[in-house]
């Protein structure tokens, strides 16, 4: 089929079902389309994200989230992205618009080279992780856009094949503990409860006395001696626990190594695996890894280090910030390549800057909508 | 932006253009477009390659190549994808045609899940790599052309960054290849010499002594001894050989990595390395490996390939068997990110039943149209 035909069959024969789409199966075709030459342009505002409950991990506790988000335009077509920093990763309202008033898109003449387009952002200079994620979330949005397609179609996955999310009981006392799990929404399957303090049984015993769902366990590097970690994993799988993330700080590579060779259920890196390069060094350390854009730079390193991961034959959970549903629904769209998702990120918020995915009976429903689907509110 | 802007911007904007494409900058956009439910139909027939020379590598000595051209339809969607089966390698057109009956795409709801659709087609029975990357291929042009995208901008390469491809030299007396490199179009850059058996450095000089291209030599597991294997590579080293490819059987692994750590140049795998797992498994045996679709199962494994062996560090060749420009072409497009590429299979055919890619002094020149662009001639 040469260019010419292409137009015959497609474009024209298209064009009056698209001014009438039909209900039932319908997805996003496409005609060759002269698009007039544009510049890309990328602009970026702060915003902060507030928190339904103060938020508690081993570290600190917030109940605001600084976030800052961006646009890139091209022509006529605007994707949408965002950056999210916890404070405790070090980076800031402040740091990631530094880093975007770097970043030129001007001189770019194929919006759709985003290998070529994040490695050079991406060069700029090290770190700086949730504001490049900022940008490469933003670039797939517009991508999927000009496509017209969806990012998982883009990516040949199979959105009937979402998980269902986790929903996060964060840390708090034994009591609050008991409160949050009995608020939670019916519909969520898996609970995810915060340990790492010096009350991991107590907290434990408060969930199950008023939930028997399963739980993701995660100690965000909150232990500190590999056979007393292991003891607590153990209490953990008899109740009812499917995984445990990070038990030891990332640097006590040997110690978390020793109990992922003994654990009973799967021990997932979170701190310790944050770019493409740490899963390769981390590889048998850990069964599996806790995937977050805010680390991985975005989706596109997040797409192949899924690839590494299966190849190794690890496990897979994507996992988030505290993000609007701009973020949250862009990782979502990866999720069909995975075993557990973490993505209850805009549910924990007041005042959600976009409308994307929706959760039916806990599973992780992604839209149709060209790029990742989020729609600002 | 909802689908209803999504509508009011681009396929309404959009219609008059599509009717004159504008000169000058120009790339596929898209409308969300209803199509009608169709059912996905794979047709395959067998095809004769003939080559304009009797081909030789180590093992043998052959004028034609037996290949199966494949299409999957999809609606008004055609996708074209082929299977080559060079006869030492164990597929036959009688294989790939048995194989390719047991694939049932009739229940597909969505064709551009490919991730599920090919991995159910590589679960129908082990082997079969050809057969399989027939589906995977005319799979991806299909997908390409309901996107209204080159296969490039699918997976966001830079269709600027394609090598130059190598042009091979089949083995022959040391004089018919003098005459053969004659021959050769000068608007190649590199020429690749089949090497591997008993008069490798009588071969070399008579290439030298009408060409001082840089040579890319591929012993095709011809050499048994690790030590005269080294020897040899030092002089072509010296003779301006860039890499070689696969100096002993895939089976002496170690030998193999014994060259590798001594090499003054790149050593490449290929019988040795065929799928995913054969990455994994030899890593470290070898610098880099050669991609071929009728090993790898198509684009898709190869795709994965390439991201994992560039996360490994490994350097990365294109290669092909004698094929039509349909597997051709649709290897090019994973190009932009290897280092070499050795894509001539259809160029030393008398009979292509395709027109794809093209070469501008000797540089793999990419179509723009949807898919991989290649067209039945």
């Amino acid at each position: 089929m040469n260019r010419r035909d292409f137009f015959a069959t497609t474009a024209l024969g298209g064009a009056a079902s698209v001014l009438a789409p039909t209900a039932g199966f319908a997805f996003p075709s496409a005609v060759l389309n002269a698009i007039p030459p544009a510049r890309m342009k990328l602009s970026f505002k702060p915003f902060t994200l507030e928190l339904k409950h103060p938020f508690g991990v081993s570290v600190n506790t917030r109940s605001t989230t600084p976030i800052v988000l961006t646009t890139i335009e091209y022509g006529k077509f605007k994707g949408y992205g965002e950056a999210s920093m916890p404070p405790y990763l070090g980076e800031s309202q402040e740091s990631v618009m530094k880093f975007l008033a770097k970043v030129d898109l001007s001189k770019v003449e194929n919006p759709l080279e985003l290998e070529t387009i994040l490695s050079a952002v991406d060069a700029i200079e090290p770190g700086n992780t949730a504001a490049k994620a900022s940008v490469d979330i933003a670039l797939h949005d517009l991508m999927g856009k000009i496509m017209g397609q969806p990012l998982y179609n883009v990516w040949g996955f199979n959105k009937a094949k979402t998980p269902n999310t986790v929903f996060t009981i964060g840390i708090d006392t034994p009591e609050m503990v008991r409160k949050k799990v009995q608020e939670v929404d019916p519909q969520f399957k898996l609970l995810k409860i915060k340990l790492g303090r010096d009350n991991d049984r107590e907290i434990i015993e408060a969930v199950r006395s008023v939930s028997d769902k399963p739980l993701v366990t995660d100690a965000n590097q909150g232990w500190n001696n590999k056979e007393r970690a292991l003891e607590t994993i153990h209490f953990l799988k008899e109740k009812g626990a499917v995984l445990i993330e990070q038990p030891m700080p990332k640097e006590m590579v040997d110690e978390n190594a020793w109990i992922t060779e003994r654990s009973p259920i799967p021990v997932m890196a979170d701190e310790a695996i944050k770019r493409l390069p740490d899963l390769i060094k981390m590889k048998g350390v850990y069964h599996g890894v806790n995937l977050k854009l805010m680390k991985t730079t975005g989706l596109r390193e997040a797409h192949k280090m899924i690839i590494l991961a299966r190849a190794f034959g690890m496990k897979l959970m994507i996992g988030c910030m505290t993000e609007t549903s701009c973020g949250i629904t862009a990782a979502a769209h990866l999720t069909p390549m995975v075993d557990w998702a973490d993505l209850d990120g805009a549910l924990l918020s007041k005042n959600d800057a976009f409308k994307g995915l929706t959760f039916v009976d806990g599973k992780i429903t992604l839209p149709n909508a060209p790029g990742i689907g989020a729609v600002p509110r």
